[in-house]
């Protein structure tokens, strides 16, 4: 590194100049270019940041028009503060921030105006102590609630304010004296910041967390079936085993469908805290959502499943001999992919028009019924071939987890390099490290072993 | 439900309270049970919970000490918030907020203050206007910010801290006068709290999300090994396709494994902000972690797949012949999976241990051998038989696909039927609804379609 940082100063600053400006507009241009296409790949996303300039700036009207600042004097901060903090992208994330932050306010200024009625009895020494006992207390507990699956999804920004009122309340207890008034004006500027907030987030262009739920649940089906129809066609179709399917961008679209389950989980959430809206009622079924994502991600799997089998045969094995069987056997692939994805595209498109059709179940059916004559198709009179393509296709899936495992081993290897993980078996337990200066190709070192 | 409240109400108080109480008894022994096992789980979670009731004791000292608060004023209250909000259960988490709090303060501080002496130029009536558009501005350009993957993965909470003071400095410049003094008052406390999170974080019982990370990937790594293993033995073993599967604890463990990637993502987000502790350096390869867990999420999807066909070929075959090639076969795939259980359990002590051992890999070759020779196992001598178990393998997975589209058809049908979807094929579309009153048990309607 030093060298490298030798020659750098030798080369002037003139001639490194124009390069340097020039690659940081190349960056620039380059940065550009990302927050377009972020704005391109949903419009919503701008309309959102000017909604809270403008909640924002509706917000700090109260600050600059006197009589209202007069009457509720300096908290007015607070409502700027609970904008800035309660304004999500969609209606459901602003609603369960605000209302967790309305009612933890609530609740926590009463608790703490009754722990600083209790304090007071205890006299002048006694109160700072019983008052640091009881936020002691309250934090470490509220904190340990925390921890509760339940009161993490749902409640876990109320507890935080929750702590945050019930300390500011028993602390503020002990030097500010007309604590009702205060405890008035934070509770009605937090007010104030939580309806301008929700006005803004429901009536101005709104994004609905459900909606969004509704439409990637359905999207991650269509890609599926994408997909499968498109591996019907490619593969299965004419060119079985011809034409190679790396890059095919219906091969990659399944995979973001296997780490979906994050966001659905946030958006399922958000969506219960909705009112109805449009199409969907306010006790729509959120859950079953969950659970058509958790199926698809398990078909996704499965999808994952056969596309590694796939790539790896497409590797390995050159043979093209065109027995009857296999030609049979394509053929009955390539419907029963083209089906199953119809079948997919076809709950995709339900889904997202809320109108039940059966034509989806026909499609399966017809998957279902290739699928089990393929299995009749296996030219003997008695069951034993079958039974021997049972146990091989058995051991083809134990060979596919064998052939993953291969790349979690170089993985491991490459962090024990990375991290410098210790090689015992090059018996550095008791021997001494001599390196080698003058083989300058060979990094290694000779190591003397003393038994 | 009307009948339902009428009935309840004629029992009285006297027969359903202590019912009542009996219930609540039951319920609150429960929680007790719930909250005794979230703490058995991981004590470190009371040890958090403490920790953050001590940190704002000690905060909250600030406030009681008289000479301290005289210097800091009211101000003092940003202490107490800083400590609520900044606290995380692991140190990375808490660095991450505060160093973004820190930061993002003394940012938006400056610049707050460049805006009030620019929107000062404009006049008594101009100020609050100029100020107005500046907020607007910012926070739109700030929000929009939180688009980017890269800002919104590391800087979130800093981007809300810096429109938060943003806002602040800007509006209340309008009416405070000594604003470098409410700055450094602000500053000052929000080190204060930063400070005693960072000092209650790192040296009172640390958790360090880098070592629960390494300790996730080695842990999700023995899950897939315990399944294998488990396989190895159970069903591959002496009892092939004798013994039922299903409620077997191997079988479950590793499906936890594919829903591990936001929390890996998030543990090597905040390991990315700790300093070097124990055996992990400041610069450790958190990277390499997130590489090993998606190959072993990968891995996870293939055993997945093979106990989806597995636990089908349960259910659909009970043919029990004793064809040598099948008992072969078998051999085989117990070598082949136990071997690969041991190969990953090794894997993940040598994570465990930071102690490279090549003893992996050479369970895994015997594995990958084993799996050549099941194909060669097949008893002719033309390829004829090979290339028909190929062709019927990947009809098999395909045949996997088909039925776990099932579920899907299923599961959304119980959408439609819970969300109400309109069902086109029922003739609703220019017809008139007409319920039958008289026939209970049928909650059909008769519809008369005009075509």
């Amino acid at each position: 590194m030093d060298s490298a940082v030798g020659t750098n100063e030798k080369v002037g600053f003139n001639s490194w100049c124009p390069l340097l400006i020039f690659d940081s507009m190349q960056k620039l241009k380059e940065l550009a270019q990302k927050i377009r296409k972020i704005g391109k790949d949903d419009p919503r996303r701008v309309l959102h940041s000017l909604k809270v300039g403008l909640a924002l700036t509706l917000v700090s009207i109260f600050y600059y028009v006197n009589p209202l600042f007069y009457g509720l004097g300096a908290s007015t901060m607070w409502a700027v503060f609970t904008v800035v903090v309660v304004m999500e992208y969609t209606v459901g994330g602003t609603l369960s921030k605000g209302l967790n932050r309305a009612f933890a306010t609530l609740l926590a200024g009463a608790l703490g105006f009754g722990a600083h009625h209790l304090a007071a009895l205890a006299g002048d020494k006694g109160e700072p102590i019983l008052l640091g006992m009881f936020v002691f207390m309250l934090a470490a507990m509220a904190t340990f609630s925390r921890f509760m699956p339940e009161i993490k999804a749902r409640y876990d920004y109320g507890v935080t304010i929750f702590i945050l009122t019930f300390s500011l309340v028993a602390v503020s207890s002990y030097r500010v004296e007309e604590l009702i008034k205060l405890a008035y004006q934070r509770l009605s500027t937090v007010a104030i910041g939580v309806t301008t907030c929700l006005c803004t987030s429901m009536f101005v262009f709104p994004v609905w967390a459900g909606e969004d739920l509704h439409m990637l649940v359905a999207a991650n089906l269509d890609k599926l079936a994408c997909c499968l129809e498109g591996m019907g066609v490619e593969y299965f179709g004419e060119k079985m085993e011809s034409g190679s399917l790396e890059g095919k961008s219906f091969l990659q679209s399944y995979k973001t469908v296997l780490n979906s389950k994050a966001t659905e989980d946030s958006l399922a959430n958000f969506a219960r805290w909705e009112p109805g809206h449009g199409r969907f009622g306010f006790r729509h079924p959120w859950n079953q959502y969950l659970k058509i994502g958790a199926i698809t991600r398990h078909c996704a799997c499965s999808i994952e499943a056969l596309n590694a089998y796939i790539s790896t045969l497409q590797q390995s094995h050159k043979t093209t001999k065109d027995l009857e069987f296999k030609q049979k056997v394509q053929v009955a692939c390539a419907n029963m992919s083209k089906e199953t994805g119809k079948a997919l595209a076809e709950l995709a498109s339900s889904i997202r028009e809320m109108k039940w059709s059966s034509i989806a179940g026909k499609h399966l059916a017809i998957a279902t019924e290739t699928a089990c004559r393929v299995m009749a198709l296996v030219p003997t009179e008695n069951s034993t071939l079958l039974e021997m393509l049972i146990s091989a296709t058995t051991a083809s899936l134990l060979t596919e987890v064998v052939r993953c495992t291969n790349p979690v081993i170089a993985a491991v290897e490459e962090l024990s390099r990375l991290a410098e993980f210790k090689r015992p078996e090059h018996g550095r337990k008791a021997g001494t490290v001599k390196p080698i200066a003058d083989i300058e190709s060979l990094p290694h070192a000779v190591i003397v072993i003393e038994k």
